[in-house]
């Protein structure tokens, strides 16, 4: 059940699915950071009544009402959420895979080198049909190329200023904008009911953690990604610092999931949202603690107002793949709980009204 | 500055030190944990007057009050507390040591063919003075034996026995009542003034969670260790479950301990407090980061209430040697707080009256 060793563990189908859609490689006007948009009140405005809204408040009544047989104590409340297609927008390719592709100029200018070698090469040439071809061990260069080699300062810092400017191909919005807005209502949600809220993702931990607390409310230590490891030296002046280094600590995806949760919580979560076989695992995980559980998975079913893919309602299961018919009849047969974009969610996005 | 390998990161020296203070390798009756006996005050009742008491609280007050030109907002209030030797007692060996070497006969007991194997079959021997040389390296071979290859849920509740049971040579106490009472004080103090505490030690992660909230009032999440890999499986009827690995993912020690506080934490600490060579880069880092700082080391300077061992007032450095002289001329040259046992804590534990 163990997924691949790649760094970032891209979906080469995901990547080829319709990188037509990549915004420009070249940056756009530099402005400030979203901020957080979570409902101060801590409902669920945004969210159909259906059994989706209703298994989220069932849980939350069980486990916090002090006369329930299911009640758990505040201190193990974990709830833990996947990022792509789970709180954002991942098709057609992962924000974080089109950074790294950003980047790649930038990276030509330190080292011109670059410029006469594959696959810098063919990034730096802008043919979108022979960057869709690139190879999953291509794409593995450019993401340690440009994720690793730094100061952990400094990646920080050029994180932020790509999420300033960079806009996305279909909406022409930052990416933080992309944001479902019911599931950040279900993270405050939680919150107000003494839930400590984690993001598990397969995306790299430093990455997120860079917009963590402003867009999800979710501070850089409660965010679980996949981890490279850090070298520990000295500058010129004494002053100690961090170089990310291209070592692989945690590929933290599928059976990393619950292994990274281990590592990083020690605690096993109560509630878990995932959208594709890369969450099977921490579902799984999840639900063998016994007592009160919540397992939910997005399907993506609503090409009109996002994106239509994944096994249910006839779709062909290779369009993308990421949510395969077999973890959707695991979730039928044990009761977890499916969210249909389309009939669940009032809108998407922050900016939509409400439908 | 990267230290070596070794899984549970033993001194050797501080191994030999005095096994002969080891305690029988036997069971004692079982009895209920150690309870949480941080003051609920938040007030420094163990401390005598004088500049180290005195750097706490100037800390405190720089960190906190809004209108301080040093005021830190409280979710970048981030304390590090090594554990050995700067929260508990580490003399004259490393408490989890002692619990892997007590581990030996169940293991024979599982599979007989080791009590004909080296270095089990002079563990079991019993003869103290062969145990106290043993190598590092046949040391290791006890750490992976008896720390991996169990799931972490029967490692969790066999640690909990042994800690229920087991007691110190010297003190005929639990190990867990071997706290140093200044050292609680002042994680409930800086709690009460909004900072999260972390334990940052070369110890295994996954063994001083199983007692950090009940002991410390820490939870498991804040506990950054030296981690081990583990393995999601499922069992027969289908269970998931994770087993322990005999795989080193970071060797929380030296510069291991900026490494792990930004994979575990991913912000810089504000304070950090330590007593040894190993808690050196931590405070290093936590020092570069500006603003207001605090950093610590306990000297072990009381042989009477406890050990005398370190650099300080003419104590021969070869002696234990795990605070060397250049740490304490680099703490003396940067203004880092050195702590004397002897004149700065009115008690060492909680057991005793204060002086």
């Amino acid at each position: 059940m163990k997924s691949d060793s790649s760094l970032f563990n891209v979906n080469r189908r995901t990547l080829l699915f319709d990188l037509a859609l990549l915004p420009a490689l070249s940056g756009l006007p530099f402005s400030a950071m979203a901020q957080t948009r979570t409902t101060q009140d801590g409902s669920l405005g945004s969210w159909n009544e259906g059994p989706a809204k209703q298994a989220i408040l069932d849980f939350v009544r069980s486990t916090t009402d002090q006369t329930s047989p299911k009640f758990v104590p505040p201190e193990q409340r974990i709830a833990t959420f996947d990022q792509d297609g789970t709180l954002w927008v991942e098709h057609p390719i992962y924000s974080q895979v089109v950074y790294c592709l950003d980047r790649v100029p930038a990276l030509a200018e330190e080292d011109p080198k670059l410029r006469d070698i594959e696959p810098f090469k063919t990034v730096l040439s802008g043919n979108r049909e022979a960057i869709t071809k690139l190879s999953l061990h291509d794409l593995e260069k450019i993401l340690f190329a440009t994720l690793t080699g730094m100061s952990v300062d400094d990646f920080d810092a050029e994180v932020k200023r790509w999420l300033a400017s960079a806009k996305d191909g279909r909406w022409k919005r930052r990416y933080t904008d992309l944001i479902y807005q019911p599931m950040l209502e279900v993270m405050q949600y939680l919150r107000s009911n003494g839930f400590k809220t984690y993001i598990v993702t397969g995306g790299g931990q430093d990455f997120v953690r860079v917009y963590s607390e402003s867009v999800y409310g979710v501070p850089p230590e409660q965010v679980v990604g996949t981890v490279g490891g850090t070298r520990f030296g000295y500058r010129k002046d004494g002053t100690p610092f961090l170089t990310k280094e291209p070592k692989l600590l945690l590929n933290d995806d599928n059976a990393g999931k619950p292994e990274g949760i281990h590592m990083m919580i020690g605690r096993r979560p109560c509630a878990a949202f995932g959208n594709s076989d890369g969450d099977r695992e921490m579902l799984e995980y999840t639900e063998a603690g016994g007592g009160a559980r919540l397992m939910m998975l997005v399907l993506h079913d609503d090409a009109q107002r996002e994106y239509e893919y994944g096994p249910a309602r006839g779709l062909p299961e290779t369009k993308v793949g990421t949510f395969s018919q077999s973890l959707y009849e695991e979730a039928k047969k044990k009761n977890w709980t499916v969210i249909s974009m389309k009939n669940d969610w009032k809108r998407i996005f922050s900016f939509e009204e409400n439908g």
